[in-house]
């Protein structure tokens, strides 16, 4: 994940080859260290010299991906051997995966050249890594989110580059990313045991077609688990599931229930889907855990208010009335028409001041272990105003400078009280007043389910690490 | 919701009053109809000649909107009665949800006014109306999402105006959006049976904090579904939910399980929130229904393969082998590296006319009753290439093209073969590439597990509609 110098196969001047992609992306995201093409003919690749083989190099490699066709891999494999490279990541396909052409035969042969040489690789059938911390991308697809504390392995490639405008999109972060591919050598396990000790990963995610090594497997977790929270989707089970997935990655998978065991056993979270393993980890490396499961909503409107209490209490939480002394406390803050027990509903209130109070007063009266937020609108919403009352800039400014400040403010209170917030906002994240709010670690879901959910993974992980790993 | 006109209450020229921006989005919306505001001071409000009251109008009105203190309301709708109105949006709050203050009474007085002078009414505490076949936009969110076929009635105000954003964002549109509030005299029976009626109309959502006419509920609801799919959320179950549901429009709720009795027993399907009922009814409103429950999964990618394939077995469809006949004429159209058992995995292929190929002998074979496709990356990814290969943009334009011409042609398949087709993308919906999906009527979704969730709901809702409504 951190090499000095790489040494690249498959890129050439044809912009409409795989290689040709990955190497642009890998020299367009910033990575600091030195990179080698290797091509038979051509003397330049993407304006780098190019060389014959890695024997031409004369310099270290310390990493070498290869993305060529099947059949010469193993060559090339034995070559980095001999000139003592110990990191691969294999890119192409068409080993056990294709069990029908030989693949089989084809995989077996590179791992045997791997032990020989003592080489540990990624692959073959993947789309490469990404590390931000190194601006290393030598994926496919440009642009990674990068930054966050997310670390991520995937059986599938496309959830580990393909959902990069989604993140984009989400404003969720991350930090590394590694598609393991057919796991011909590194697996899942090695993948966790690497991100247990990445100082700069606060929340793994995994996603699993089959675990190959379940009692390590299990070891591996409960020890991660200790001090990191591991989210894993599992998509194996099923009759058409499994199809799919032995063909995906010569994978033999098991029943739904066997795979929700291990999770359990593993004290691994296990999410349904791309998007709730996200939710989760995007919470789960940002905010600090609920100490219990009493959760504040406080709202300026009262669907998604009854929404976000329906919602908690299905996902384990509890909604509670608050005592009468912090009623009345609050009730002092708000006017006539708002309602203050839990969830407190404003009512259509634009006062941001009173927004600060109330979860101040919340926070400190120890009568919550976390709190859920709805009623950040920003300023989009003016845009017809603007128009027709061009005086209404001189209003605005101060209003909107006032509303940043806020903002700004809000986002501490997780850190300074020690306990979670999350926003639910049907406004897109990168708007101005959204922004901020992701900006500062808070993270923003777009329904009252999924804001609950992520809660109650925190939950879940609290009690999980409470209890040293040790239980689900 | 058709007006010719409109009398407004408490629009100004203070640009920050709630009135003011409902008026502003009425005209700025593009409401062809007159557009009267009530105002006892100003002579003109927003550019418009304002009126002492609704007997200087002097001219015929159709529907009043009162954005007004709570106590002033039963005076003026008393003069609108007596003016002759009829119909009448009543937005503010400090009614009935505010059982302390004398709101209770209040509203008594203005249903038994409404009832002498024969108006029917929304409200009051609700957020007004929106139907885009005259561009009416009477809430104090701009821009609503003009088009599409969805009706949408809401015990919720927020979740009718302010998820605008959101639906612009994931490229849903919006026909009629109805804010029931307190439901003093409208209430979703009365929204369901106008729905039923409105040709433009082709799927009906409801967000349901409590249903205070149970069997007339049941009866019209069986009634529409007959022709129109009805999907609800309920959120009113749950303790917390409860005590901010009856502060929220007054609303006493029931168990979660009487709901979903109620809801089977109707024929309507319950979405768990707002973002899978629109999920639901995006698909409901555009795609023919599945006849069964046999789904094809075409994609150039393992994972969202084995994901799709996985979450439609769980969401009770099947994702069934292929026969040797149809697998082998989908072998020779693919390559060597492709699986066609089902799903169909084409390992990163980028060639469209084989996607448009797979899909017709699928489509064409009588195997399939629908499908999901996953592979449609748009051309965003090659932004690094560009930069370096200014030559790019030559083999790019007709590649662009006849990409564009191919998801045009695919967006027509659903109708031709009279199945349904979804697509599944991490790429935001208003990337090239997916934007013409979206403007296709095909729906496309961020996730497997949204996707599979709403076949299922085409899938329940042919048996419902099959079954003349008569069973969930």
């Amino acid at each position: 994940m951190y090499p000095s110098s790489i040494a690249f196969w498959g890129a050439s001047n044809n912009p409409m080859k795989m290689g040709t992609v990955q190497l642009a992306n890998i020299l367009e995201t910033g990575f600091k260290g030195d990179v080698y093409p290797i091509h038979p003919t051509e003397t330049t690749v993407l304006g780098l010299p190019a060389f014959k083989s890695i024997s031409d190099v004369g310099r270290p490699v310390d990493l070498v991906q290869l993305t060529l066709p099947t059949a010469v891999v193993p060559g090339i494999l034995e070559e980095c051997g001999k000139a003592g490279i110990k990191r691969a990541v294999i890119i192409s396909g068409g080993f056990k995966e294709y069990a029908g052409g030989g693949g089989r035969e084809l995989e077996r042969e590179i791992v045997e050249i791997a032990r020989r040489y003592g080489i540990r690789f990624l692959g073959p059938n993947c789309v490469g890594i990404f590390n931000s911390l190194v601006s290393l991308n030598s994926t496919t697809i440009p642009r990674p989110p990068m930054g966050g504390s997310i670390g991520f392995a995937s059986q599938s490639g496309a959830y580990t580059a393909m959902i990069n405008p989604m993140l984009r999109a989400q404003g969720i972060k991350m930090c590394q990313t590694m598609s393991v591919g057919n796991e011909a050598d590194v697996d899942l396990v090695d993948c966790l045991e690497y991100f247990k000790d990445e100082p700069d990963v606060k929340a793994i995610g995994l996603y699993v077609e089959t675990i190959r090594r379940p009692r390590e497997f299990v070891k591996a977790a409960r020890e991660t688990v200790k001090t990191k929270p591991v989210v894993a989707i599992y998509v194996g089970g099923g009759e058409a599931g499994s199809r799919s997935s032995l063909s995906h990655t010569g994978a033999l998978t098991g029943p739904d229930e066997v795979y929700d065991g291990l999770f359990r056993q593993s004290g691994v979270i296990r999410a349904d889907d791309i998007d709730q393993m996200l939710d989760f980890l995007w919470a789960l490396s940002m905010q600090p855990l609920p100490p219990g499961d009493r959760i504040a909503v406080v709202t300026n409107s009262g669907g998604p208010g009854t929404s976000l209490a329906y919602h908690l209490e299905k996902a384990g939480m509890s909604v509670p009335l608050f005592s009468e002394g912090l009623r009345s406390r609050l009730k002092e803050l708000t006017g006539r028409l708002a309602f203050v027990g839990n969830p407190v509903d404003l009512t259509f209130e634009m006062d941001l001041t009173l927004f600060e109070q109330l979860l101040q007063e919340i926070y400190s009266s120890g009568e919550v272990d976390g709190a859920l937020l709805y009623g950040i609108f920003g300023w989009d919403f003016m845009t017809n105003m603007e128009k027709r009352f061009p005086a209404l800039k001189q209003i605005q400014e101060p209003w909107i400078a006032n509303y940043e400040k806020f903002l700004e403010r809000m986002c501490l209170m997780p850190k300074s009280f020690g306990l979670p917030l999350f926003v639910l906002s049907f406004i897109p994240p990168s708007s101005p007043g959204i922004a901020p709010i992701i900006d500062g670690d808070v993270p923003v879901y777009p329904s009252a389910r999924r804001a609950a959910a992520a809660m109650g993974a925190m939950l879940r992980y609290g009690r999980i690490a409470g209890s040293g790993g040790r239980t689900g």
